[in-house]
């Protein structure tokens, strides 16, 4: 299987039918595809050739569509960059993936004077936006116009189509490598759960870098639907295009419902096209989907749990499952069962199956699971050992097959549906001179999920107040990443016997009795 | 991808609920996964190792479904045969796939003594059935009990996991070699578009042992659904069990459609449960579906339009496009659109794809597609040719990406949905001492579709009459392939310049107006 095959049978079934409504701009599948080849064509004319990467930068749009499918088209590989990044972290993503081309939008063009003489690799950048192109850039839809169509690489199966850059436990970032067969195995793990087809209308309005949103990207162009899309998330703007594009399938981050949810206006929107609402990538709170499911009767609601690592679906909580009553109630706190084409195992340490009920790691095995972490040989064997993913989430199982998460991977914090590993935020914590211990939890938050949260010992005779510890890490890292609150404390952290900070008992007092990390 | 994955999953979801109905016996998923790891390591105990075949010879049964699954368990190799076979093609089959064991039941136990002896690979054989075992017989039952759960064999991926055996248009029956994933994403393919789950309870009317059956065989095991099973149909005990068992949805031949529409007690039966009617195999006339589609108007009709060598769906036609008013009318002559993760062309013969509403060859590429014919390396080469499967089918395209079949595989005759390669009934015929020269052709007929009738030249001054011909043909093959037909010609038959015997001339006047072949 290959990526250019959702496109071509999007064309056979839907080809003068809209691929893509974005603002005044709409293409048929017949122009999706005839664009793709000229990017394609273009992109290989400035000299990127078979397995190399190509970066973007962008909010979503059309465009960042056309790129998922040129880049495969033209036999190179994606490298889709978090759009909430800080300067070094970009740097470190284009430089660590050797990327040879990037692809910047409006919003980002003006970042390019911070990376400039810092990218090791990249020999040219494209301009995908819509104001003025920045010199030394290359103009995306002028690169179209003067291409030709060409025929697909053909590169497929196995071969690398992705890297997919996610926090680390390691305290630095890790390309997740997704083969061709990893995205269209979950396209097709994807589409009889969300019942895509050539009359689905998907609003892409979480970040399309993010897996969480690509789950879809794929299975809907394979289902030749239609996509629409939104720069970034907004309440209003969200309503609106639901409104005018009739969306009738979208996902949404936790974050991002319970906006909505809360949103005054909410009512003066004609959003009747809505049918079906996939949310995921973080815990939802009981109380807010409960609402959720009130304020959109007749809308469908669907979970997705995975992972970048797993292209991403592992587990699905159907629409029937989200009922209070009848034979089909008591599922609404699991994340549902495994994918069809996903084993699933919670098991111990051996990675021996436990008996349900039992509280062990998530394991998982089939044809969506990453090759591994880009030139990560260690922590991919690590990873993949027994030739399961260990996925460091730790569920039971219930007698239906249902996945109970209770504890989510301790080292990463869900908040508002971004994914922070502590240990990449307490080694920018660490390197500021006055601290001398650190440990970053998640604490309970309203609307986040989690909020980031650092509990600093500082060394003996110094000190450094909340400003100066916040300013020394927005210099270094994301702000999403950044701790919201700060705990100092005068005696040494809890340690375990092997000298490990004891994060439990850290986290204990914020999450008595508020069932952390549970779905 | 392997199939033991499904009923892994299976049991995980559906683990107390049933596996299968068959007359009085029921298993659960977990009873049935039991019994499958028992029966497997009564195999593996019997000599069986990985890779080895193991054919059988039996209507359908739940004992059928177990095999389906026990063999893979044990690493084998499932070699399903034809029930409707001659001895002299059963014993092709057992040698030419070097089988190594034999499962038969009841209704095929009489025939061991014809195979006495000439079997030149079976070193054991299961018997099945619940009558009393065959002297020389293994019990299935008694295998099963005295022999403990194993360990998967994890064979997967590419391995070979089964050879379906299919007529040959070079005179002689092809083992179809499909291979874990080639089953797996068939399953895949198959379950966005029957929306099976683990509610869905399905009936095994049509035989097991060919591709149509066992395009739902995986693929509702893989939803945990329940399976249910009539050893072979008849109109009245078929709805008897569709009432007794509630059964949800079932494939069934065009030939056994238009014997329930015609069953005179049908409106005696309470068949509410029926929410879906898969059709296949063979061109459905127009008539029979729109008359079904009457009868039963609670039901959703489907069509899957596939053959062995690709596990087997292509094309489907969902049950939306079952109408005759509306904007989804008009495609009830087709044969669907690509299912979701196969590649179709209409081609040239340089397998270029032809514009729209032009006749070429239906090509496939896809994980669905067989990795070739059993020890046929030629055949393989020329069918697989330029990695594309050559159906042999002609078919159009409308704008949509709906196939439309306008001529069969002109050396197949589908005739009550069994497929007859004329060349291999020709074959017979022509070692009548009296042929000069034969051809077959199918011919319409209103309720199998087609029927197999042969156009023959004698030799100067010989002859034989119709019963002759025919009592020489059934000591050859099967009653199903021999011609019902005949017709006696003076003058030679018409030849191409290159030779061949023109068969489109002889079809011509039987089929004038009437649509040879087309759906």
């Amino acid at each position: 299987m290959y990526l250019s095959q959702c496109i071509k049978r999007a064309a056979q079934v839907s080809g003068n039918k809209p691929a893509t409504l974005f603002g005044d701009r709409s293409h048929t599948w017949n122009k999706f595809n005839d664009r793709v080849q000229c990017l394609a064509s273009g992109m290989k004319s400035l000299g990127i050739s078979a397995g190399e990467r190509v970066a973007i930068l962008s909010l979503n749009s059309d465009r960042y569509l056309e790129l998922f499918f040129s880049i495969p088209w033209a036999g190179a590989v994606s490298v889709p960059i978090n759009i909430r990044l800080a300067a070094p972290e970009i740097l470190f993503t284009l430089n660590d993936s050797e990327t040879e081309m990037l692809v910047v939008d409006d919003a980002f063009a003006q970042m390019l004077p911070a990376l400039e003489g810092k990218m090791k690799t990249v020999k040219k950048v494209i301009f995908a936006g819509d104001g003025e192109t920045p010199s030394g850039c290359i103009n995306y839809e002028e690169l179209i116009a003067k291409s030709e169509p060409v025929e697909d690489a053909e590169r497929g199966g196995e071969d690398l189509a992705g890297l997919f850059y996610t926090g680390g436990t390691t305290g630095r970032s890790k390309g997740v490598m997704l083969s061709h067969n990893n995205l269209m195995s979950n396209a097709l793990n994807v589409i009889p759960f969300m019942k895509f087809d050539e009359t689905s209308v998907y609003l892409h309005v979480a970040p399309m870098f993010h897996l969480a949103d690509c789950a879809s990207t794929f299975s809907l162009t394979m289902a030749a639907g239609t996509h629409t899309f939104l720069p970034k998330f907004d309440p209003q703007e969200t309503l609106q295009v639901m409104q005018d594009n009739k969306v009738s399938v979208c996902l949404l981050v936790p974050t991002m419902v319970n906006m909505l949810i809360n949103f005054p206006d909410i009512n003066k929107y004609d959003i009747s096209s809505l049918k079906t609402i996939l949310y995921g990538a973080s815990p939802m709170p009981e109380a807010v989907l409960l609402r959720a499911m009130e304020l959109f009767p007749n809308c469908e609601f669907k979970q997705g749990y995975g992972m970048t690592e797993t292209s991403p679906v592992m587990t699905f909580l159907d629409s029937k499952f989200h009922v209070t009553d009848g034979p089909n109630s008591g599922k609404l706190k699991s994340a549902g069962y495994p994918a069809f084409g996903v084993e699933i195992l919670i098991a111990d340490e051996n990675d021996n199956e436990l008996p349900r009920g039992e509280v062990g790691e998530i394991i998982a095995r089939g044809p969506n699971v990453m090759h591994g972490y880009w030139k990560m040989p260690e922590t991919t064997q690590e990873t993949l050992r027994n030739g399961w993913m260990h996925t460091g989430d730790m569920a039971y199982m219930d007698e239906d097959g249902f996945v109970y998460i209770v504890d989510r991977n301790k080292d990463m914090i869900i908040s508002g549906g971004e994914n922070v590993y502590s240990s990449e935020t307490e080694q920018a914590v660490y390197k500021h001179t006055a601290v001398q211990e650190c440990a970053v939890i998640g604490v309970p938050h309203k609307e986040w999920g989690e909020q980031v949260h650092a509990v600093v010992v500082f060394k003996s005779g110094e000190s450094a107040s909340e400003e100066e510890l916040k300013a020394h890490c927005i210099e270094l890292i994301a702000g999403y990443k950044c701790p919201r609150s700060w705990e100092i404390r005068e005696e040494p952290l809890p340690m375990s016997g092997a000298g490990k900070i004891l994060k439990t008992e850290l986290r204990k007092p914020h999450w008595d009795g508020k069932g952390k990390g549970v779905n």
